[in-house]
């Protein structure tokens, strides 16, 4: 299958998932229901999303390999394996913020080789395909450029939650927070979106999934960027996450997390 | 002049506006010019917002006062007060991030007579006039209407950046999100619009300026909901604020800020 055809069905995917979370999103059903269950839009949303996107991989692809958050893996040795979070910024799709996204990312012989960040509700779809990156939003599309920012001291910092960091994790965020420009929290998947559009230089998480971070890792370096664990290691299994605009901004980042 | 035609009147300035600032979002221009100066978006677009804003309104309304963020309050004791923030969430604008706001407020004799909340990136238009409230979006337009939510152990709390709490206030707002089922970050004028949309139950906040609030509480108490300083008085002049959906809510949350 050429690589083309692929861009096209990953975006397919993307479509047809926004189209199954986008009823449930703002939705005015936080009630409880005649059993005693509280509605919850997200799981809801996540399983309908997982599903439309399962049945279509497995109806154009049937030796895919799927790793998903809601459902089994099936095929996981398979030599194209697809890696999907339907919802990744579960508080923000809660609250009603256009800040959660869709992932779906593919792998190829163990590494990242496409993947896309698509928010239905802003129409914004971010894709890089193992070369470059792009963004098809509703004023078009355009490539995704890293910005240059090559100092900590310059950088726009993003997080999800600080108080997500633990132990030794908490100080050695703290010290790498301490030395930047601005840091902005709560932002899941789009803080990597915003990192390969330019808008902010580094991005540092833990405990992240593989499906919350395969999917980003082709738009991350499509724009320029990198993106490691702390040890500097592939991120496509998750963990502790560090991203950056620059090769020397990734490496200063780096020597701040180890103090 | 008619309720009607000022509705109309607000909605332009928020057009007009959103014109001027979407130009400078998400730019790529973050770099240095040859002055040593770096680009600021946000003051650019700040205040050619507010230029675009206060021209409107001395055109059509010459009587009028006009208190902005960016330039000198004009006739700030005229029976009509136009309260205005061009851009309010700065981090996010600088970000990227679509969840900033332009804050344009109608005081009429010292109180909020009408407001609006303009999101131009993702087209959303959130106004209240004094009764009731509505949002224009992409999608039509909808009568708001704030959660039924009437205890803190099912609550949807959102704030700015906890770490903006100072000395005492700290733990008052510890106290609260302790006791509530989910607290988000980040999120500036975007969580008002939110609790008037039913997403989200309280927002907790400090420091706030006239010009951060004045322009939603009509549209908070517009869709059902409360908002007052700690103390429980006006939230017109900013300083520490508490909206809440309910009545029920927004006592138990000023209790739990109390101790």
């Amino acid at each position: 299958m050429r690589p083309v055809d692929l861009s096209a069905f990953i975006e397919t995917l993307a479509r047809q998932s926004g189209e199954a979370i986008l009823p449930f999103f703002r939705t005015q059903m936080r009630v409880d229901d005649k059993d005693g269950h509280r509605f919850d839009p997200v799981t809801e949303a996540d399983r309908a999303a997982e599903i439309v996107i399962r049945r279509a991989i497995n109806a154009a692809f049937p030796t895919h390999g799927i790793l998903g958050e809601e459902f089994e893996a099936e095929r996981p040795d398979a030599e194209y394996l697809w890696v999907v979070d339907p919802i990744d910024g579960t508080r923000s799709f809660i609250c009603g913020l256009p800040v959660w996204g869709t992932l779906i990312g593919l792998m190829r012989g163990g590494k990242p080789a496409m993947g896309l960040m698509n928010q239905p509700y802003t129409g914004e779809m971010f894709v890089g395909d193992g070369g470059k990156a792009w963004l098809k939003g509703p004023r078009g599309r355009r490539e995704l450029q890293a910005s240059q920012c090559k100092a900590l001291a310059d950088a726009y910092l993003m997080t999800t939650d600080p108080r997500l960091f633990r132990d030794g994790d908490g100080p050695a965020y703290a010290r790498v927070e301490s030395k930047v420009r601005l840091a902005r929290y709560g932002t899941d998947c789009y803080a990597y979106a915003m990192l390969a559009s330019g808008q902010v230089d580094l991005v540092i998480e833990t405990g992240l999934k593989a499906y919350d971070i395969v999917a980003l890792i082709p738009i991350i370096e499509g724009a320029g960027g990198v993106v490691t664990t702390w040890e500097g290691q592939s991120a496509k299994d998750g963990g502790r996450i560090l991203a950056a605009a620059t090769p020397e901004l990734h490496e200063q980042a780096l020597r701040a997390l180890k103090g």
